[in-house]
Parts: C-alpha cells; sequence; structure tokens
C-alpha cells in the first residue's frame, strides 16, 4: 500500500496517509479540524485549503474563482493526495465543531447561515471499562462517567433504557452506542444500543401542508439529505381545507380519523425512504415535524376545535418533545418526536422555520415572506418587528382541486409556451417525459400563456373568439387542451378548464390580497419591501415574471425575489440537525405579532379587486401594462 | 355568626375570623406565615406566638413549659379565639415557607432535623383568565404564564396532559388544579384536572423490605401520616432472601414473576390504605420506595443477575423518576413513582434514607446505624466519612422462618416474662388480645426469658433438666409453649422450637458479627461508638436491655441507643414529602463507602464467635455476665 506524507501548516503535523485519501480526511486522521459545513458533500466550499507543495487531485468546481486555484486553493473534502503534499490552512477555513449550511439545497436559493451540527439526536460510542471490585459503580453510573467524560451533563434515562442494560452491557464487551436526545431541557439517554452503531443514525424531517405532505431522510452524522418523497395529504378525504378539517374532527370519530390518516401518510413515507435507501427503520432516531397548527394537533390527536373558534386558541403553540411512538410513528420505538413551535392558530411551525432560513429576521431591510400552501401565510418585518397573517388559498398551487392537477413529481408539466401561431401549447415536464398532470407552476405559467395569447381574457373567462382548436366545449363548460390522450402519460387529454382557471384566480387573489392588507395595517407600501422571499410546494421551478405577470406576486424589480422552495420541509430539517435552529425557531415565534384578517373588510375588498388578471387596477402592474 | 378580631404584631393587621378559629388558621387567613412544622398537628411546638391581649382556649400540651405558660406563650395551632385578642409573632415562629419535621412519629425517637415541605408532587389551583383576541396565547402558555407568576418556571408536560386541554379548561370556566412534580431536573406537569382539587393530594411511602412491604399513605398538602398498614413480601414464595431471588429472577419468567409479585404487594396495601381512608385511587399522585437494591431492581422489573456475581454491579443505584404506571403501580395513571438512591449491590436506599433521619451524617461524633432487616446492613461513620456493610441476617426478626412467627401487628406477642415458680410466660400482644403468633421484639424477649430461667443454655439448646411443665418434646424436637391453644387465637397451642431458637441464633450472631468487622476494618472499637441507631421492623418497641442480654447489641450504656423503627420506611416519606431529602439522600450515597464482607475470613470467625448467648466471649459482655 502506497502511502503519501500530508503536513499541515500551522500546525506542522505531518499525518501519514493512503495515496487517494482526501486532504479533509487526511486532516481528521491528524485530529486537525477543518471546516466541512456541508458534510464533505462539495456544496458549501467551506473548506479550503492551500497547497504550498506537491500535488493533489481534484475536480473542477463552481465554488472557486479562477485566480483562488491559481492561488493554489483546492476544496479539501474534495483534493486527492497522490504524493507528499504541504498544506496550509487559512483562518476562515478552521472550526472547532462541524457545521452545516443552511439552504443551498435543490435549486432554491436560500440566506446562507451557519448553524451548528447539534442533531436532536446524537449517536455516542462509548467503550467503558469493565467494573472490578476496585471499580464497582453501577452499569448506569458507569455510562454516566463515561459520558460527562465527553461533555455531556445533566444526564436523564427512561426505564425502558435500562431493564436490559446490565446484560446488554456484558453480551457486547462493554461497547455500546448511546442515542442521546435534546429533549426536558437535559440530555436524554434515548436509547443504548450494543456494539458500534454510531455511524448509523438517521432522522426525519417531514412538512405537513394541508395538501401534501414531504419526507426527507436525513443522515444526522453527515448532515446529508439522502431521499426526499412525498405525497399528497391523506385527511384531503375528510375536507380540503383547515376549517373543515376541524369541523370533521368535532364529529364522532373524526380526529382519531384525521390523526390516523397523517399518521398513515408519515409511516408510508418513512417506509418508502427506507426501503429505498435499504435501511431499518431502527435507524431512525428522530423526527422533526413543520406544519400549520391544525397539523401539528391532529397529528397529535389534539383536539383543534377552539383554533376556529373566537378568540382562536391552538391548544399550545410550542408542542413537548414527545418519543415518536406516542403519536403513532413508525421509527426506532425510542426515537423522539419534534414539532417546530408555532405563533397561533393559524400561523404555524411551517412559517416560523421557514423563516429561519431567509435570514430577514436578523436584517435591518424590510422583507416579506409568503408561503402559498392551501393556506397562505406571509411575514413582514425585519429584526426588530415581525407581523403574520394568513388566507385561505386553496390547494390549487399544489395541483389538488384542480382536474389535470398533479404534485411536482415526475411527469408534471412545469412550463410551457403556446405557440401562437397554432396556439397549441408546448410542454416540459419534470423529469423530461410524457405528461401525466400539471403542477403549481405549470398552473401559473398555463394562465400567463393563455392571457398572453388572447385564449383567456382578464376576467379569467375563455374566449373563444380567439378560435384555438385546442379549445374545446364540454358539458361542463371550456377547457383548454394542453396535451392530447395520445400524447399523455395517463392516455386521456391533460386539460385545463374553466373552473381550474377561477380556482387558480381565487388562489392568486387571496395571496395578493393578503399580502397588501398586512403591508397596509403595517403602514408600509409594496415599494418599501426591499426582499420578497416566496416559500412553497412548487418543486425546482417557479417563474417570477409569469407570476407577477398573472398578479400573484407584486409588480417589483424581479431582483427583489427569491424562490426558496418548501420552506416548511427546510425548517423541518434544520431544526432536526441544530438544535441552535430549535431555539432561533423559538426566539421567532416569540417576536411575531399575529394579524387577524377574518374580521376584516379590507381583506375582501382587495381578495375581490385582484380577481382579475392581474389585477383590476392595472396602474398596479405598470411592467404588465406594458 | 359570631367573630374576633386577631391583630398580629409586628404587623399590626387586623383579621376578622369566626369564634372558635385557631391563631394559626387567623394569621393563614390573613396572609401572615406562622411555622407550622408538623401540619397543625400538635407535635412541633414551632407555632409559638404571644398573647398580648385577650384570652384564647388551649389544652395543656407538653411542648411549653410553665414559665413560658406564664409568659402567655401558646401554640398557634391550637389556641383557639373566643373574643379579640392580639398576638405578636416572635422571630422564631416565622417561616416563608412550611416546614416538615423529620421524625417524632409512632414511639421512634429520630434526631430532629427540619426539611422543607416540598413534596414529590405538589397541586396548584389555578384561575386563568379566560382567552381574549387581545389575550391570545394558547391554553398551555396561559398555564405556562400563570405557573410563572409563582415562581414556578423551567416547566415541561407530557402529551398526555395537552390531549384533552382545550375542552377541560372550558368546561372548568378556567379553574383547574395543576400537578407539578419534581422529574428530569425540572418541573414537569404531570396531572391537569379540571375545578380545585388543590386540598386533596396523597402520597404512598413504601418500604420494601426481603420479608415485608410496609406502606404509609401521607397527606402530601399537609405532610400527614393518614394510614399505615404492611404485609409479607409475595416474593417469600420464591426465596426467602436476596440471593435465591437473584437466582430465581434468573430461571424462564422468573424475573417477572419476582416483579409481579411485590407489584400485586403494593397494590394490595394501596388498595387497602384507600379503602381505610376512603380515598379513590386517583388522588394518590406519587410512590417513594425504598428498599435493598434487589428489591428496587425487582420492583422495577430489572433483572439483578449481577448484584450476586463478583465483582457485584446493580444495573442501577439511583434509578430514575418514572410514572407509576410504568412499574405497574396503581395510583393515579400519570402519577410519579421514585426510589431512594442506593450506594451498591448490597447497601440500598433503604440505608441511605434511613440514615437520614439520624442525623448522624451531619454529626461530628461516631455513630453505628444498624437495620436489622433479613438483609442485615450497618453504616458507620461520622459527617466526615461513611462505611456500609451488609450480612445475611436472615428475616426471624420479622417473624419469618419462625413457626409462630408473625409481623409487629395486633395479636403478636411483643413483651413476655417468664414466672420462675411455674416456669410458664406472661405475655403482652399488641393490641392486648388473644396470642396469635410471636413478633421480632417478641422473639428477641423470649430468648432471653428463657436464658434467664435456665430454659435453654448458653448455646440456645433447651434444658431438659430446667423441668418446665411446659417444654415439650415433639418429632421435631424440643419446643415451649408460650400459650397453650385453648389461650390463643389461632386455636393452635403457640410454641417457640429448637430450630426457631437456632434461627434467632443465627440472626443474631450475623447482626453482631458486621457490626464488629465493620468497626475493626475502620479501626474503632465499639466503645468508639456514641451512638448507636438501631431500625428494624420490630413495631414500637424494641427491649435494648434484652437485646444485649441475648448478644444481639453490643455491652454498652443503653443511653447510647436511639431504636428508630423502621428506618426505610421513615427515608421513603422524608424522600416523598421533600425534594430536600432526596437531595441530602443522594449526597449520603455519595459519601458512603462500601465494605465487601463475603470475602472475609474474619467475619466467619465473629459469626461463629457470636453463635453463643450472649457471646462465646463473656468477656466483651460485662453487664450480662454480672
Amino acid at each position: 500500500m502506497q502511502t503519501c506524507k500530508v503536513t499541515f501548516t500551522p500546525e506542522n503535523k505531518t499525518v501519514e496517509v493512503r495515496r487517494g485519501t482526501t486532504v479533509l480526511d487526511a486532516a481528521k486522521a491528524g485530529g486537525i479540524h477543518i471546516q466541512s459545513a456541508c458534510g464533505a458533500d462539495r456544496l458549501c466550499g467551506k473548506c479550503r485549503v492551500i497547497i504550498k507543495s506537491g500535488k493533489v487531485g481534484t475536480k473542477p468546481t463552481g465554488l472557486l474563482k479562477s485566480d483562488e486555484i491559481n492561488h493554489g486553493i483546492v476544496l479539501a473534502c474534495e483534493a486527492m493526495v497522490f504524493g507528499d503534499v504541504a498544506v496550509e490552512i487559512p483562518p476562515e477555513s478552521r472550526a472547532e465543531k462541524a457545521q452545516i449550511v443552511l439552504g443551498t439545497r435543490d435549486d432554491a436559493v436560500h440566506h446562507s447561515k451557519i448553524l451548528q451540527h447539534n442533531p436532536l439526536t446524537t449517536k455516542i460510542l462509548l467503550k467503558l471499562p469493565p467494573p472490578t471490585l476496585q471499580d464497582a459503580i453501577s452499569d448506569l453510573e458507569r455510562i454516566y462517567r463515561e459520558l460527562k467524560k465527553q461533555g455531556i451533563d445533566n444526564i436523564q434515562t427512561s426505564l425502558a433504557n435500562i431493564k436490559n442494560l446490565s446484560a446488554l452491557l456484558r453480551k457486547n464487551n462493554w461497547i455500546i452506542t448511546i442515542t442521546v436526545g435534546k429533549r426536558h431541557g437535559a440530555a436524554e439517554i434515548i436509547l443504548i444500543e450494543g456494539g458500534n452503531t454510531s455511524m448509523t443514525n438517521y432522522g426525519v424531517a417531514v412538512d405537513i401542508g394541508t395538501t401534501t405532505v414531504v419526507a426527507h431522510l436525513i443522515d444526522l452524522v453527515s448532515g446529508r439529505t439522502v431521499g426526499s418523497t412525498g405525497s399528497y395529504n391523506k385527511q384531503i378525504t375528510y375536507g380540503d381545507d383547515v376549517i373543515t378539517r376541524i369541523i370533521f374532527a368535532g364529529q364522532k370519530e373524526g380526529l382519531e380519523k384525521l390523526h390516523l390518516a397523517v399518521v398513515d401518510n408519515i409511516n408510508s413515507l418513512i417506509e418508502t425512504l427506507c426501503r429505498e435507501n435499504n435501511l431499518n427503520q431502527k435507524s431512525i432516531t428522530a423526527v422533526s415535524a413543520a406544519g400549520n397548527p391544525t397539523m401539528i394537533h391532529l397529528l397529535l390527536n389534539i383536539d383543534p376545535a377552539h383554533i376556529r373558534k373566537e378568540p382562536y386558541i391552538p391548544t399550545a403553540n410550542e408542542m413537548p418533545v414527545i418519543r415518536a411512538a406516542e403519536a403513532g410513528i413508525k421509527i426506532n420505538p425510542l426515537g423522539l418526536l419534534a414539532c417546530a413551535p408555532g405563533v397561533s392558530s393559524y400561523v404555524g411551525g411551517d412559517i416560523t422555520a421557514g423563516l429561519l432560513g431567509t435570514g430577514m429576521t436578523e436584517s435591518d431591510e424590510l422583507a416579506l415572506y409568503i408561503d402559498m400552501g392551501t393556506n397562505g401565510e406571509m411575514v413582514l418585518g425585519n429584526r426588530n418587528w415581525l407581523a403574520c397573517c394568513a388566507c385561505s388559498a386553496g390547494p390549487a398551487f399544489e395541483g389538488s382541486g384542480i382536474r389535470s392537477g398533479t404534485r411536482a413529481v415526475k411527469g408534471a408539466i412545469q412550463k410551457i409556451k403556446i405557440k401562437t401561431a397554432a396556439l397549441s401549447a408546448e410542454l416540459d415536464t419534470i423529469g423530461q417525459c410524457k405528461p401525466h398532470g400539471i403542477c403549481g407552476s405549470g398552473l401559473i405559467e398555463i394562465i400567463s400563456e393563455l392571457l398572453k395569447a388572447g385564449i383567456i381574457k382578464r376576467d379569467g373567462k375563455f374566449a373563444p373568439e380567439s378560435k384555438s382548436p385546442y379549445l374545446k366545449k364540454t358539458e361542463q363548460g371550456m377547457e383548454y387542451i394542453l396535451a392530447k390522450s395520445s400524447n399523455s402519460a395517463t392516455g386521456n387529454d391533460i386539460v385545463i378548464s374553466q373552473s381550474d382557471i377561477d380556482n387558480i384566480l381565487r388562489s392568486k387573489a387571496a395571496v395578493y390580497a393578503g399580502a397588501m392588507v398586512l403591508l397596509k395595517k403595517m403602514g408600509h407600501t409594496i415599494q418599501d419591501v426591499r426582499h420578497f422571499y416566496i416559500a412553497g410546494g412548487f418543486g425546482s421551478h417557479l417563474d417570477i415574471a409569469k407570476s407577477i405577470q398573472i398578479g400573484l406576486l407584486p409588480d417589483v424589480p424581479l431582483e427583489r425575489f427569491q424562490y426558496i422552495g418548501n420552506g416548511s420541509a427546510e425548517g423541518a430539517r434544520l431544526i432536526l440537525l441544530s438544535y441552535d435552529a430549535m431555539t432561533s425557531v423559538k426566539k421567532i415565534a416569540g417576536k411575531m405579532t399575529y394579524i387577524e384578517l377574518s374580521a376584516d373588510n379590507a381583506f375582501t375588498e382587495e381578495f375581490v379587486a385582484a380577481l382579475f388578471l392581474p389585477h383590476t387596477d392595472l396602474g398596479l402592474f405598470p411592467s404588465v401594462k406594458e
């Protein structure tokens, strides 16, 4: 085996490693810390080091500028040593502890913010000295003593972990893996396993939307997301929106049914993630969930009745961290479930956690956060103040309540261009395959294109006078054919109907009206807002310009917008990966003022005015007017 | 209704109360604190006040000296006002919080020590302001906010208490009672009940002995013991002592059987206490348990196998506070179970908790604590150091393994005098009724009397030459008739057999030998010990002089002895009533060194030498020799 010597400065420490080892791994072997925020995922660019002599193998990367490369800077996580090298670690690349980067996942652009890698559950390998007559402390004290040596104090445990402890320790020759969880303001021993399982610790971050449920499988050791999946919320059977579900929960066995539906959802998603990643569910020791307060109440089987009755009081905004099994979630039977804390009956942990990623709560500049879920929530403010409101936007943007609607999955139409000549549609689907439906971002494009082509009018009604051969009259009214049955994955025509368009109009009007009322209430105009953060389940793509064209978003310079994808799922991920994130989210929740729109005529007025494309008052959309 | 004005100085506050109200209750009504350590039980004498003018009704009390009475001093808890009075509260009678007195229960004499009344679970009445649109925090936050106002911070809760919270609050017009428990180093909401149940909060203190299980029902509001009961440990079916039970636990289903046996024991005792006191089990929110480590392991269904295998390691000395239901104990389903922390495999929480009452851990003088249970434990030391050991004494002193043996209950022979003329026995039973058996203290008296009367010899064997008409020869050997069948409650003769006497001799020899070896190991002689604290399940009575005569206790001046009764049960009571006691017991456990006797020849030598009455070496018992 050929070895290479890697000498690190300023430590002046030489480490001998196998040929092909990365500089980062060489540093680790030598006990030298280098920042690696993304978990050696070549995402963060934090692990820059300077090669002072010798050669390393690198791959092209957009994370380094050419003059940096010319100065010998490489990413330690990917630079492999093929001979003796001297490496200088610049101060900015040092870190005492591993860190994770917030954001920059998928195509979403997040405010970059460094959080400590300090997951909800952490596995710690312990090699205990076997007891002797001279060192005869109890088995549990032996574990506590070792954890204390590793800086973990104020330790709690449960009876479940003590019951078979004595046999477990002896069967495994005193080598065990302890899973420590953040709970009750202390370090709680969640799980004690025999042998070394410390490299196998997974968590699932769940976004429970009114319409969709999304789950990410996360390697809690590296911080990497290793799998993602989603489905429609099974509760839809019992009602499309939060209000109808709360009413259903009040009926006989209603609460139980809604609870079981979403738990079943989550369990199916976890099963899928485990199967796809060849993982035993016991390896999952933590679940984090973000959702609106009703979703979280139903998840925990708590009656949400008073959320919809004046004065609109949830049972709790901040739920205790419990064992996931208590809620029926199937992971390791002793694993934990933490929910992102909410603000009020209609602004939940999905929003507080989503905000975390934007950085707006730490900036002096005024920003507006808009989450376009079934329940449209928005937050206005900056580091000094935060005000939020919620309005029912409907599930259209999540592809529900739309005849050919679908979630942003493979085969979903996400972009569209109507060829003026034939007035037929040119489609782009996720995964570049035959279309099977239209997702949220596709719907926005369709409305925008149909309007531009004159196939629909500014009131959203079809214009038969456009004479498009793809316009069809049916018993239910007019519809526009996007893909013929012969070209679709379903074997049926993929169409958009008048009723679909009406639904989308209502959704976009609700979002716009909500934003306008919130601004007015806080004494601001749209022009005061320097940053717009748009969250939603549109997948990787949302065309901001087209969103403005249909009046979903206000008409301000495009550079003020950032589409951040599923902010709630991202928030859940951060809570899972960092206790600091949980603390920050609690602070955000504590700072936010909730503005109740339901009793407000201003909202109704704004809503009605916005039921036009882009708006009744074209003066508000000068760029569209042009 | 006639009212009286009670004016308190130095507050200069006048309270108007009903005629016949006690001064203490008048002070409470006026928000004025007076110490009342015993819970107005006329036990502690802490609530002294001076009547400056007016007259109050009092009863004779031994707690006040005649010159104090002449100076107008009365006990506020019993002095009733029958007209307008002026009361001065001296500084020593002031207290910011209620306190409990340790000891002075039954006839046992304890070192008096004041502990804060701060039970394992406390009920707090909350009258919450109903929510409004202006005060729309969640139900749980509303509770937390109110608790914080009462100085309770760092609050945790469980899902169980949240599930039906919203309905509970509204059904009870926002008046609820919160049970707060000491757990996870935080204040945990154990229970939320509708309405005001704050005056109904009970706990059960259990002493789990190898042979007997004793339970006290304690009013956690006043601190008073309202009922006591006991039974033999049902585990006896599976083995007489700790070692045979540990072996049995290793057999198929053995652990489960032992666990269920003791849980069944405790549940029966709790049922009895509830029935006798007309109490619903839901009103019991806490159980404390003290016992040797094997008993505690079995209570919690933890395999005790390694307690008896070198190097003798228990799974845990300090068990987590759990929900009593987790161990199968039937009280309020959300109530807690706390176990007194132990020191080693053979010295448990029964001893650490028992020590607490003696004050020896805070004194400069050398003391020896002896607990005469089936497993005889002793502790030598003072405020600076503590050393302990354990030896198997057998269950004889608890009335088990003795043909006519019984626990110290009604009908048990507790005193005896052999009339020299007829060599027949004159008996004194508990409750002054027909005898049904002999309890531990009775056995000691019988041996002492039989020896004095020459019916047995110094080696414990019957002396036929004594010609007692009550000596009988049977197939099993000789026996002495204490009560003829016609005079007994059982309808059978109550006798003591040769094998009974041999058992008692072994028990007393083990206790004495243990004490001697411990003293020698620590470089002390019996004369160095200033205080002997004797604990055991003898009931209210133990004749120290006769215990010396048979060589159970060493021959030192009688005034050095204090019989403290069931130290373990008393310790469990203190842990239940005061979190300070729990902290103190943990400190005691941390300070104690365990001396292993099993590998020691010195013990065997001492044991054999002590198998005589009082001892092979009469020089050790000069007062008996005379």
